[in-house]
C-alpha cells in the first residue's frame, strides 16, 4: 500500500522543518531580463523562447530551495498562456522537482463533472488509459487544486482518483482576493456558504486518514482571512490548508497562525512572488535571492508558530 | 471595431438556422478502432499516438458538420490528459475549426483572480506578451467557460480581455449535473446562489450589448432543469446562454426552450457524445452517423423552437 499524499507532505515538512511551499508563477515580463535574452537569441522571439526561458528559471529556482520546503507549487495559467511549449516547459519543471525530492501541486483549480473531471485526475494525478492494458502519463503531479461550485459530482471522481495514485486535492473554501466574499461570505440558513464547503470537505476527507490524523482531501483557505480561517480550522479537522495570499497579498505569518492545529501541522503556506522574484526588490542572483527569501519566510512563519504555542519540531 | 463575439455568434446561428453546437469530448476509449490503431502503428502505444487519433477524429468531425453548426465546444480535460501531444492536437483542433468558418469555445471553467486570470484569458481568448512589442497565440479560442466562486476579481480580467479580442465568455450558473444543487441551490435572503450568480453575470454583461441586443457575457445554465432555466432567462436578458445536458445527460428539445428569449436566440445547445460517438449506436461512418446526429438534433431544437413561437427564422 503506497502512502497517502497527506503522510508524504507531513514527512516533509517535519524533516525539512518547514511548512513553506513555493509558487511557480513565471510571469514572462518578470523572468530575469538575461535568462529571456538568451532564450530569444535561441528560439526567437515567440512562445518557444518564453518557454525555455521559464523552464530555465524554475530549474534554477528549484535547486535554491528543493533542500529548504516539501513541495512546489506551479499555477498552470502561466503555462497555459505559453501555448503549447508552455504545458511542455510545464510537464518538465514537475519531472525535475520531484526528481530533487519535491512534490508538486499543481495550482489549476480544475472542475467539471462525472467522467470529465475523471480526465483532469489522469491528466494531474493518475495515468491515463490508452488501451486496455496501457497507460501513459500526462502531467502526473502530486494534487491539484479544484472549486466546489458543482457539487460532489465534480469532486468524487478527484477524490478517487487522489486515493488511488497517492495523489492529494486541495478545495476551494474560503480564498484569499477582496472578492472572494461576493459569493463565499453569502448566508444559508444561518451559515456560510464557505463553511458549508468546508463541511462538505470534512464529508469528503474524514474517511481516509494518516497517521498524523491528516487527510488527502485538503482546503484552499486564504491568509488574507483569519478570523475565516480559525473557524474553518474547527470545520475541517483533518484537512491540510492550503494558505494563498502570504506576502505580496498582504498576509503576515501571524494572520496564517489560525491555519494550523495545536500540532503544529496541517497548514502549507504558499508564498510566490516573494520568492521568485524576490531579485527584483534585492537585486543580483534570481536563485540566492530566492533562497535568502524562502529561509526567511519559512523562519517568520515558525517563530509566529512557536510564539502561539503550536510547534511540530 | 471588430465585431463583438456576441455577434458573430448570432450571426453564424441566423445564417445556418441553427442553435446546435457540437461538444469535442474525445475519450480515447470511445475513438473509432481503425483510427485509433492506425496512429498506434505509427507512434506506438503512446500518447502522441492517442493525440494523433483525436487530431484526426476532430477534423472528421469538423469537416461533417461545419456547413450546419455555428460553433465547436472543446472539451479541455480530453486534451489535458494526453499531456502535452494532447494540448497540440487541442491547438490545431482550434485552428483548423476555425479556418472550416466555425466558432470554438474552449469549455475549460478556467478561473483565478486577478493576473493568474489574465493569464487563462491571454491563453484561450487572446495573446500573450513576449515583449513590449511581441505578442504571440497560444490557444486563441472564441470564447471561454469559466467558473464565479472567486467572485469578480476572477471574471473581470476575463471579460476585459474578452471585449479587447472579441471574444466571449461563458459563466457557469446553474449547470446540469445532479449534485448542482450542493451549492448552487442554496438560499441566502430569499435568493438561491443560481439566481444571485446570475444577477452578478447581468451587471457584467449589460453594458456591452450588440445589434441583436446580446453581451459576449454569456451564462452556462443546464437543460436539465427547465425551471430553472425560465427564471434565469428573466434576469439573465443579454447573456446567451451555453446549455449543456442535452441528449446523453437527459435533457430534451423541450426543455431546452426556456433557455431561448422570445426572439429564437439567447441559447446554444451543446451535444457531445450524442454526435460524436453516434457510430457507436448506429454503426458505420463515424462522420456520417455525426452529420445525420446534429441534423436531427437540430431539427429537434428548431422544431420545438417552433411550436413554443420562439422563432428567429
Amino acid at each position: 500500500m503506497p502512502k497517502l499524499f497527506s503522510t508524504r507532505l507531513n514527512e516533509a515538512i517535519i524533516s525539512k522543518k518547514c511548512s513553506l511551499v513555493v509558487g511557480l508563477d513565471p510571469r514572462v515580463q518578470s523572468l530575469p531580463e538575461e535568462l529571456l535574452a538568451a532564450a530569444i537569441s535561441m528560439h526567437g522571439n515567440t512562445l518557444q523562447a518564453a518557454a525555455a526561458a521559464v523552464l530555465e528559471f524554475n530549474k534554477g529556482l528549484i535547486d535554491a530551495v528543493s533542500d529548504i520546503v516539501p513541495a512546489m507549487k506551479p499555477q498552470l495559467a502561466f503555462y497555459e498562456q505559453l501555448g503549447v511549449a508552455g504545458m511542455q516547459a510545464f510537464a518538465e519543471t514537475v519531472t525535475y522537482a520531484q526528481e530533487q525530492g519535491l512534490l508538486v501541486i499543481a495550482d489549476g483549480k480544475r472542475n467539471d463533472i462525472g467522467s470529465t473531471a475523471a480526465g483532469y485526475a489522469d491528466a494531474y494525478l493518475g495515468l491515463t488509459e490508452l488501451t486496455a492494458n496501457e497507460s501513459a502519463r500526462a502531467f502526473a503531479c502530486d494534487a491539484l487544486t479544484t472549486n466546489p461550485y458543482l457539487g460532489s459530482d465534480g469532486v468524487k471522481p478527484l477524490i478517487e482518483s487522489a486515493l488511488h495514485h497517492s495523489g492529494g486535492l486541495f478545495v476551494l473554501v474560503k480564498t484569499s482576493n477582496p472578492s472572494s466574499s461576493e459569493l463565499q461570505n453569502l448566508v444559508s440558513n444561518g451559515k456560510k456558504i464557505y463553511e458549508i464547503v468546508g463541511e462538505l470537505v470534512h464529508t469528503w476527507s474524514r474517511d481516509y486518514l494518516d497517521g498524523f490524523g491528516y487527510s488527502p482531501v485538503g482546503a484552499v483557505v486564504g491568509a488574507t482571512f483569519p478570523a475565516e480561517a480559525q473557524e474553518l480550522r474547527t470545520i475541517m479537522p483533518h484537512s491540510i490548508f492550503l494558505v494563498p495570499g502570504f506576502g505580496a497579498q498582504g498576509g503576515g505569518p501571524k494572520d496564517v497562525v489560525p491555519c494550523f492545529n495545536t500540532d503544529g501541522l496541517g497548514a502549507i503556506v504558499n508564498s510566490s512572488r516573494d520568492i521568485i522574484f524576490a531579485f527584483r526588490k534585492r537585486s543580483g542572483d534570481y536563485k540566492s535571492r530566492a533562497r535568502e527569501a524562502a529561509l526567511e519566510s519559512r523562519d517568520a512563519i515558525n517563530k509566529a508558530l512557536g510564539e502561539a504555542g503550536k510547534n511540530a519540531w
